[in-house]
């Protein structure tokens, strides 16, 4: 483990090994015979008096079937709630990337961490262009990357997008704002040289990193693109839902139909079989029949939608919502909506324009999803919050930025100044699904605890267990 | 890395280290420079020419905001698609659970892989009753466990449950199955000693293992509490995962009531403010005006089911449905639906009866679920599957288990006995959930293929990329 690993990592890593123990049904014994361990000692590691140590990782996903990383934690970088990264961190880590020899972006890094799958950066265009043309041969084109983009413009800047094969450019200014599929080529330049021309460049994994990548980097090409579902208007894309449910559940056309009461010939319009007549989409009662009968939810069934055109959706802030918080009478912020897809129910990007002087317990925000802010134009905010019971505040001047962790109540204050600071607000889901949420929502008495620090044999040597 | 780990292991690590350092936004420059690495020499990493060791990830793990576990790749126990564990090796894992200074379980271990989250215990009752008093001093209870719990039973067990401080026994026969939630405390006894009285005790994590819990055991009890979402009928479901969105975007009931065209006294009886009058359930308009409003697609909005009764749901053979595939004229196999719950939607569980000496093209079982079988009954089973353009095929013996990956597709025969063999199919959802499926759907072109393995910078230094 690495040396700074403080003794949170320790103990997580602890109560990993006591879950993987447990799930493999082997008590202390029978790990010590596996993992070649002394006598005694597995619940020394266990209750964390003993490190869990590379070695011993080395040796459990040898002889045990899982992997290295299921017995690895994840590093605690933000103990008090909320980290900060000043503007001058930021600006020691710029560097330049060039294209063609020639300086295109100077980038900087902005706050991060390493409980949150966010990558975001401070972007300058080097590379200033006359026109928008897409085919401005000054243009140079990223490969596009893996994460998804949430773009931020302040200044002049074009942007330009590519998607099937077409090229396109929109010309944004500040407040401009655009959220885009992984791995589709990008660019940016600045249309002029005499004013500051810079994004947020705010990209993040989601669900897309993590155990789904392992996953299927190991099952392989032909099998990752068996598994995609189309994202699409009409009934094609409940007929690709349901077909996988029935492919899960090994039902027939003619079982389906038994249990649900619907004819085979729906069945078929409705499962994408019968091409010529596809007889119109599938009706409220439909779904819910459809989704009893195959043990689901009607959630289930339900495809998402997607806004987005050519791979993204613009928001220009012309256009874009605005609202108070708590209400336009005594409102404490001016919020406005960013550039978002329905795709990412659990991203939301906003600009908040800060209002009251001093923090407001009715201008609390708080939610499931992690944050990260960047202050934006000239004037400090005062940030406070609440975390283990603590409180917090952070004078933030402009250009600092930070990450706050989910269920942390945030506040924002002018301080007493009498501008209106403005923040950037992007919050994103972690791997805290909504389908793990539902499950922490049902699991028995106590459960949650345990889910989360295992400290304890899956049964009392001694006999019963009669605290439950 | 451990010494056995393949080709594959050393490919998948060097792409996850291009992909953290795309991530970073790094080329190979400020890599070398972050990393301390000489100059040149990490492309030879990232190329699988060098590998990644602990070293390197420590490093990396310290100076980048990523953590250990982020870098390492699973392991590929099952290069053939399919992998089989005998009744032998399943004997030579016997081990005696005793509670109290008795025997009380026999234990064996059945096929497991690395890629999976199956824990699959064959396990033996010791302890014989003479009752079904849920309160005999016989019964050793446990104190519950995380992970989901599929069973199936063999001869006359007695199963044991406990939820919310009251205990229950349900008598079972073969063929009967259960589905338990996670942590309710649970036994087994037999009501007999002189016929085999065993289970397949088939758990598995899902979605709860993994990142999500690594995430929570940073984020803390106070989280994670408040991140569970209610699993209820009725209108408080709906209304917890309204809140919800509204939080996430810091919508006000007067902005989503602006946004929908609904009355703000609708949006406070919906979301559960108005607790003297919740008007009725939203109706399918206003679901579709409200996901409208809050940039979220109606399936988001929806709670899932769950048909538990005291955290289980109970399936007897003698009521449980069967049907022929591919159809009752010439079938190959008759299945039989065994437990489950739509709170795990993509958990199937079937009993086979294959009845074609030969396998049958018109009854390849393909699925996007990893897949778990055991040879149930006294008849050995031919199966035939194909992986990478390759054919194989096995004859298992009764007590031989399997594992067989997602969208590899499998077939079952007699291979000419006359009797007809039973299989027990477990079918569980991987990382890969709908969202990532969808995700899937909607890349860029030849998005999936880097996805999974990133062999390149995110941009061609010489300047634009043309392929794209």
């Amino acid at each position: 483990m690495p040396s700074e690993a403080g003794d949170g990592f320790r103990r997580r890593a602890a109560a990993l090994l006591r879950s993987a123990a447990n799930d493999l049904k082997r008590d202390d014994d029978n790990a010590e015979r596996d993992l070649g361990l002394e006598p005694g000692s597995f619940a020394d590691y266990t209750s964390g008096r003993r490190p869990v140590d590379w070695g011993l990782i080395r040796r459990a996903a040898e002889v045990w079937p899982l992997n290295e990383r299921d017995l690895l934690p994840v590093h605690d970088d933000c103990p008090r709630g909320l980290s900060v990264m000043r503007a001058k961190e930021s600006r020691s880590s710029s560097r330049v990337l060039a294209r063609g020899g020639e300086g295109y972006y100077e980038y900087r890094d902005t706050a991060m961490s390493r409980i949150a799958s966010y990558r975001p950066e401070w972007i300058r265009m080097l590379r200033v262009v006359g026109d928008n043309d897409p085919d401005n041969p000054l243009v140079q084109w990223n490969r596009g990357h893996l994460l998804y983009q949430f773009t931020y413009f302040v200044g002049p800047v074009n942007y330009y997008y590519r998607w099937q094969g077409r090229s396109y450019c929109a010309p944004m200014e500040t407040g401009d704002s655009v959220w885009g599929l992984p791995f589709a080529p990008h660019s940016f330049t600045a249309r002029s040289d005499s004013e500051p021309a810079y994004i947020l460049a705010l990209t993040y994994g989601g669900s897309l990193v993590g155990d789904a990548q392992r996953e299927l980097a190991v099952l392989g090409r032909q099998a990752a693109h068996g598994l995609a579902l189309p994202v699409a208007d009409g009934p094609s894309s409940l007929a690709a839902a349901l077909r996988s449910f029935m492919a899960a559940q090994a039902v027939t056309p003619a079982e389906l139909a038994a249990r649900t009461g619907l004819a085979s010939a729906r069945i078929r319009q409705l499962t994408g079989e019968d091409t010529e007549d596809t007889g119109g989409s599938a009706v409220e009662s439909e779904l819910g029949v459809l989704a009893q009968g195959l043990g689901v939810s009607v959630r289930d069934l339900l495809p998402p939608r997607s806004g987005t055109h050519h791979g993204v959706a613009i928001q220009h802030g012309r256009d874009a919502r605005s609202w108070f918080l708590p209400d336009e009478d005594t409102p404490a912020y001016r919020l406005t909506r960013l550039a978002g897809d329905p795709l990412h129910p659990h991203t939301s990007a906003l600009q908040v324009d800060v209002l009251t002087p001093a923090a407001r317990s009715d201008a609390q925000l708080v939610t499931y999803q992690h944050q990260y802010l960047y202050v934006l134009g000239d004037q400090p905010v005062e940030v406070g919050w609440e975390h283990s019971g603590e409180r917090g505040t952070e004078l933030l001047e402009p250009g600092d930025s930070a990450y706050v962790e989910p269920q942390v109540p945030v506040t924002f204050s002018t301080g007493g100044g009498g501008q209106h600071p403005r923040v950037l607000l992007l919050r994103i889901a972690g791997a805290v699904t909504p389908e793990v949420r539902y499950a922490l929502g049902t699991m028995a008495e106590g459960g949650i605890n345990r889910y989360i620090a295992e400290d304890q044999l899956w049964y009392s040597k001694e006999g019963s267990d009669r605290r439950a």
